[in-house]
């Protein structure tokens, strides 16, 4: 990897996790957000974490100059905010994560609040400009089971995107992560099925009392 | 199990291994069909196969009338006229188990086919009287792998329905199958999530030159 990954986003929960997961696999991290402070307090607070100053924090559209994939960490909510408010700073080339999913409480339950794009990556990149590659990855990968680094992982991240290369390289940097197989889910329209598995994972948490539900594929 | 466990329209691939597996974990299984010829051969059938008569055959309105929980194992377009042609046959406070996943071929792949609905679940509860109680189940789990006895399952059954009961009895059954685990997958509604993963494991069988790919959950 020359260029680091990104973190659009990256200063709360949904990006921790992940961002402290590929810096310990020896991947470079930029954290970026609105607020250059914030981005490098949130950096300095994971550096002291680890142990170790594997993290950098800049303004977004300085993170998003220097990076090659950039996660987008923010509530399924704020996403398309937040794109189109770096819609003039996303470089020709750039792949974006999108990890959101998209919930709505309903009678105490978490549902899937459906989108008439029909998903919430099919939402964002209905907002993104042509020069981005939009992958859908790591929806299924609980968000506080990354952020406890001694969990192993054990489970398979599905990938989808309607750029064959750009999947492939959100493949092969998710593949750096131990114990996490990663797993071609086809076009960007499959997110509907990966965000929708989410909510069935929600639900068997509550339902058995568990926090960490995700997948694994056998037979593949 | 008192009653025995019924297949509507248990003639085709669909419900073959899930038959035979039920029959060699010693539940009682009947064979249901239009025609009480082609039951009774495709009993005959298995029977021959298992060395061993373990399964019947009979006319659709006979083994509804004998059977505690009935299996819908037709072709997901053939569903809704499958239950409309035994809508006088349905005794009081029957448990129906669909496992129908609706497909459609667009540009050379196999895609979900949306209902207005929300799943073909829904789309047949629509069409049953009151006194049925639906549960979707085994959407996930490939007609072929159940049919292929020597494969251990290893993987999980995800079970909805809007009776809570009828969810626990079909879980109950699918328990007798080894190394098949059931899951509590909450309200018939989840079916829309769990007839869209059939979808994902039919791109990765496709994507990876595999036929049996299927969902563990990891963490419950």
């Amino acid at each position: 990897m020359d260029k680091p990954v990104g973190f659009l986003g990256g200063t709360g929960i949904e990006g921790k996790g992940l961002a402290l997961r590929f810096a310990l696999a020896g991947v470079p991290v930029v954290i970026g957000s609105r607020s250059e402070e914030r981005a490098r307090s949130a950096a300095q607070e994971y550096n002291t974490f680890l142990g170790k100053p594997l993290l950098r924090g800049m303004v977004n559209r300085d993170m998003l100059a220097s990076a090659g994939i950039v996660f987008l960490t923010v509530p399924a909510d704020h996403a398309v905010a937040a794109v189109e408010a770096c819609r003039d700073d996303f470089p020709s080339g750039l792949i974006l994560v999108d990890v959101t999913v998209p919930t709505q409480i309903k009678e105490g339950r978490v549902e899937y609040l459906e989108r008439k794009e029909g998903s919430n990556a099919e939402l964002i990149a209905a907002h993104l400009p042509d020069r981005v590659r939009l992958v859908g990855a790591f929806k299924t990968v609980p968000a506080h089971v990354l952020a406890e680094l001694d969990t192993p992982l054990e489970c398979d991240v599905f990938v989808c995107s309607d750029s064959k290369e750009a999947r492939g390289e959100v493949m092969e940097l998710a593949k750096r992560i131990p114990s996490l197989r990663p797993l071609d889910a086809g076009p960007l329209g499959m997110a509907r099925t990966l965000e929708r598995m989410t909510i069935l994972a929600i639900h068997l948490n509550r339902r058995y009392k568990k926090k960490g539900a995700r997948y694994s594929v056998v037979g593949i």
